[in-house]
């Protein structure tokens, strides 16, 4: 539909600036500051509305953990460097947890989708209330959307997908410093949601007793370190950065990881202070003016709710959420450049079908990208686009990525250390080393945390995918490989002499429905190939048609006999297939080409017009060895 | 599923009896008792319930006229005798008319099932009321078993399709014999719906006006004439009976109409004795206890309130609503018997696809049998259920092919008069035109008033569906003999000399997508044959893969060579299809046999892990003149 043919010779290989990476392949971590305050909030008002000041703390917490992630990750980043995370975990950890690997970052990929494109449709409602009851179909109209312009006009979104990205920094950015200058100065007004009466689902008792709230303070937690999944995304597309990649990769990473930080900082404490709320199910939790909310009530989002707050003119927080929409379809686009690769890998490698690592006319690997749009559409359309049940399935799939990616690094430096006899080199493995330690005990007590406490919320889902993923692609790749070994070519001179050699003789059959002219050259093509026998069959269907055709054929005075067959229960396919068996067994040694005459009509439709015997008896002479079905064309 | 194969021997011509054929081919006729009262009832009912009394004497001039033309068409059946009446017709009318008969009979045999099974579906909602919301359901689920029935089990049907009839006459005989007796003894008692007020929808005045009252009567009488559809199918059935057909044919017909019309003027009477009524569209105009009713209000069928009304017992109305649903059904057997007969006939005469005329393993027209399973199928889910609706576009199909046939008797018999010289002989010609004039005139009329006075209540749907079949099949037919002239063998002796010829020279191409196994059998195969030249073809999509084939093919010593395809946008067919075309530009009198070597998988699912770059190429293939396409298959 857009863009132009592209020819291989055409296609580069990505150098791309800091300054256009950045709001690409950052989309997906910054836009997560979309949600993750979302998540953080309503999971912290369980312990009621008093509990909203120990929000800031865990976003400082999440924070700390995500800089510790981004700062060991550098070095994921140097080793990994243009072969790709697969290869690296492939050698230090073996094959089956690089496909684990990759079933874990496929799924992270689908989910980036959904839940980007999910959060998306939060915020467009939000601008446009007429939406709220049509969300399914909206956000699978704009994964639809996105899949398209993927499809066909990447390199146009390549040219301008940095922009939403800049102009959402710059928005939100000035509404927290407004905000944080409103609050110094003791202006900042409340949020209309601040009023709201939360019924508390939790008992303060339950929460009293030290297990209770580190449960609570551990999911909470759990949920803020959605914020960190954008980390896999910079770190996968390394090779699309100008030279020297791994140093422009990761300084882009440390760059969307501090702002990033601060964005999700600052909102959190702009929340508190501000007493804005999100609660997860507003029909049963929410009481407003004292009643209980109808079940078709929409909460806004907080970072719509502190612009509202910060600014008295509602048109910033219109721009705001535009643009917010803008940076999360940016987001989901990233993981429409990064799965495609990925799956060219894994097919590379015979752990998916062939044919997804094909590049298509315009140099897209367009298969890849059908498959995520498709199975992000099926994910949305059955679970809804429900950005909180979806984001527990989300953390999974990308720290199991994270920490396998990192567990190989550390395996790495280990063996490294052990055959390094140089001193000095040494010590500079050891520091490596040691940082990287830090990065995967990081890593691991997140996905340990999430695991724990999202299980029942969702994980498991995800978990259950990826095992499935993996079952599948273990599956797929011993299917490739029994083939592999069915098709190999014979090694030794002798084999190869036998396979050279020409069958001994060569019969010709000719299937004939109607004797007319496609029958007259199917003869005159296989006389020309001078068979040793030569044969036309006729199957006796009926009586009529049979006399019919037999005089037409003594009327040809060709020089081959008109054999024709029984078919008692009037199945011409079954009758032919028969008399091709007993042939066979006649002469197992020998080939047999059969020639089918066909005529191809003109327009697609005009072919329900015609038996489909010939197409019938194609299908089922193809399981039969030793067997030529040769068709003979005749266009009308 | 059921039935043992059946072959072409075994099958026979139908010899069936009387007393088996009446209840088979007459239940068509028979079964129209079942809605027919009601379709009058709510017609008179627009006049009020005053206008009741006119009911039985609208019933007896529906019998009067379906005696007239069931007199009259004794004729038909002769004349017809057993070629059928689409040959009758052509041979006095014309190909056209003919054509038109065709699509006026195959809208009816659809809307005999529509209407038979949607008024079965009635009657089993008044036995299990739950069925009432799943309306449209229930009926399609009825369509497809009786599909499924009729597809499988047509022989057991016929050796029990009896049953029902000869149950449905007897229960509803008994129940008109008891209540005209009971009327007699002063004690029948009223129907529960007698105590219903209607609103009265046509204001008193207005049928006050002769033209209003004389357009009212007519309109019942088009809706009375339901009951003459069975007409047809006896007609059609004739080559079914035992010898001799017509006389038997006949006399069944005769049988059939006045059973039919007994019943229908019984029915009539005691409908208007018992006060029941049955109306259009009881939310808006009926009133019970001085309210309206509910949307989902169920009016029970006439013949099961006279039932409970003339008997105190339940059981009774219980048995006669599931004979009446079995004798609807055998009613919709009989056009899955009838409809596959007129579609061969059809489709022999190149009207319809040819492979409505292939008979299948049971000796069966199965694919005429799923054509109008799911066109009435399609229908019933469209317009619903309804049978009122569905009567209107019904009666429209079956009177327009009954005119058909009888205006070809009578131009029959007036041609026959013109070439009859003996006097004697004349006269008794003449007495058959003046008799079948009569029935013309009476056929003519009834048609006549069911368009006038039923064309916006759904006759427009069944003419517009004729007309439409009517242009399809003229088009089917162009379109078969455009074929037939293209592929007609040569007439003249040097043309056919001309098509003896060979072609000179046998050009092979093997086309090579990696060099394995499947591509030495293919090379072996083209080389026995003996070509002018053989050429393999690679074409290059990635650097790498070619060069790997390349080098495998040096080491394998083939004295042919390989020839590398340039593909810039990557697409292996179109290079391939560009180097077919040139070839053949340079000898376009030559023979080009391109080998596909394939593997072919032993489970279907496992087609999804390979590429489709053959079949791809073989569908294009399929489009050049003078190309042969040979599978060479790898059974895996």
């Amino acid at each position: 539909m857009l863009g132009a043919p592209i020819s291989s010779r055409q296609a580069k290989a990505g150098n791309l600036p800091k300054r256009r990476a950045f709001p690409l392949f950052g989309a997906d971590g910054v836009s997560s500051v979309a949600y993750a305050p979302d998540e953080i909030i309503l999971t912290v008002l369980i312990a009621g509305q008093m509990a909203l000041a120990y929000s800031p703390w865990v976003g400082l917490g999440v924070a700390t953990i995500l800089m510790l992630v981004i700062g060991t990750y550098r070095y994921n980043i140097q080793r990994v460097g243009e072969k790709g995370d697969f290869a690296l975990v492939q050698k230090n950890l073996g094959t089956g947890f690089a496909v684990l690997l990759g079933a874990a970052m496929m799924v992270d990929f689908v989910l980036t989708v959904a839940v980007s494109l999910s959060s998306a449709t939060q915020y467009l409602e939000s601008l446009l209330p007429a939406l709220y009851s049509h969300q399914r179909l909206v956000a699978c109209s704009l994964i639809a959307v996105v899949t398209l312009v993927c499809l066909r006009g990447i390199n146009f979104m390549f040219r301008v997908a940095h922009w939403p990205t800049y102009i959402f920094l710059l928005l939100l950015g000035g509404t927290l410093v407004f905000g944080l200058a409103a609050d110094m100065a003791g202006t900042l007004g409340t949020a209309v949601s601040a009023d709201y009466e939360i019924a508390q689902s939790t008992s303060p008792e339950e929460l009293a007793t030290g297990v209770g709230l580190l449960v609570l303070l551990l999911r909470v937690f759990a949920s803020g370190s959605v914020a960190m999944t954008g980390v896999n995304t910079i770190s996968n597309a390394t090779r699309a950065f100008a030279r020297p990649r791994p140093r422009n990769a990761a300084l882009t990473l440390m760059l969307m990881g501090s702002v990033t930080s601060l964005l999700l900082v600052g909102v959190l404490y702009l929340t508190w202070r501000t007493g804005a709320i999100f609660v997860l199910d507003p029909a049963q939790t929410l009481r407003v003016d004292g009643q209980n909310v109808s079940s078709d009530f929409h909460q806004t989002s907080l970072l719509l709710q502190i612009s509202d707050t910060v600014f008295a003119a509602h048109w910033v927080t219109v721009l705001l959420g535009v643009s917010t929409v803008g940076v999360l379809v940016v987001a989901a686009m990233t993981a429409f450049t990064g799965f495609p690769m990925l799956a060219t890998v894994l097919a590379h490698r015979q752990y998916l079908p062939v044919y997804l690592s094909a590049r298509d006319s315009t140099a897209l690997y367009g298969n890849g990208v059908l498959v995520l749009g498709l199975s992000s559409m099926v994910l949305v359309g059955v679970v809804g686009p429900d950005v909180h049940t979806l984001v527990q399935m989300y953390i999974v799939g990308a720290f199991t990525a994270m920490l396998l990616t990192q567990v190989s690094v550390l395996k790495n430096s280990w063996l490294a250390q052990r055959i390094t006899p140089d001193t000095k080199k040494r010590r500079l493995i050891w520091r490596d080393l040691i940082i990287t330690s830090i990065g995967v005990l990081a890593s691991g007590t997140v996905l340990m945390v999430i695991i724990l406490t999202k299980f029942t919320h969702g994980a498991w889902f995800s978990m259950l995918l990826i095992l499935f993923l993996l079952g599948l692609m273990m599956k797929i790749n011993k299917h490739y490989q029994r083939v592999d070994r069915q098709l190999a070519l014979p090694q030794t001179e002798a084999e190869l002499a036998e396979a050279r050699a020409l069958p001994s003789r060569v019969h010709a059959l000719i299937y004939v429905e109607r004797v007319r002219k496609p029958v007259l050259r199917a003869v005159s093509y296989a006389r020309a190939t001078r068979p040793s026998s030569i044969e036309a069959l006729v199957v006796n269907i009926d009586e009529e048609r049979t006399r019919q055709n037999i005089d037409a054929w003594q009327q040809l005075g060709l020089p081959l006999d008109l054999t024709v067959l029984d078919a008692p229960y009037r199945n011409p396919v079954d009758a032919v297939m028969d008399y091709v068996h007993r042939s066979r067994q006649k002469s197992p040694r020998d080939v047999l080409v059969i020639y089918l005459p066909e005529y191809v009509v003109s327009r697609w439709w005009e072919g329900i017009f015609h038996r489909r015997t010939v197409h019938r008896l194609k299908a089922q002479l193809r399981h039969e060895p030793g067997v030529v079905v040769a068709s003979v064309p005749w266009q009308i």
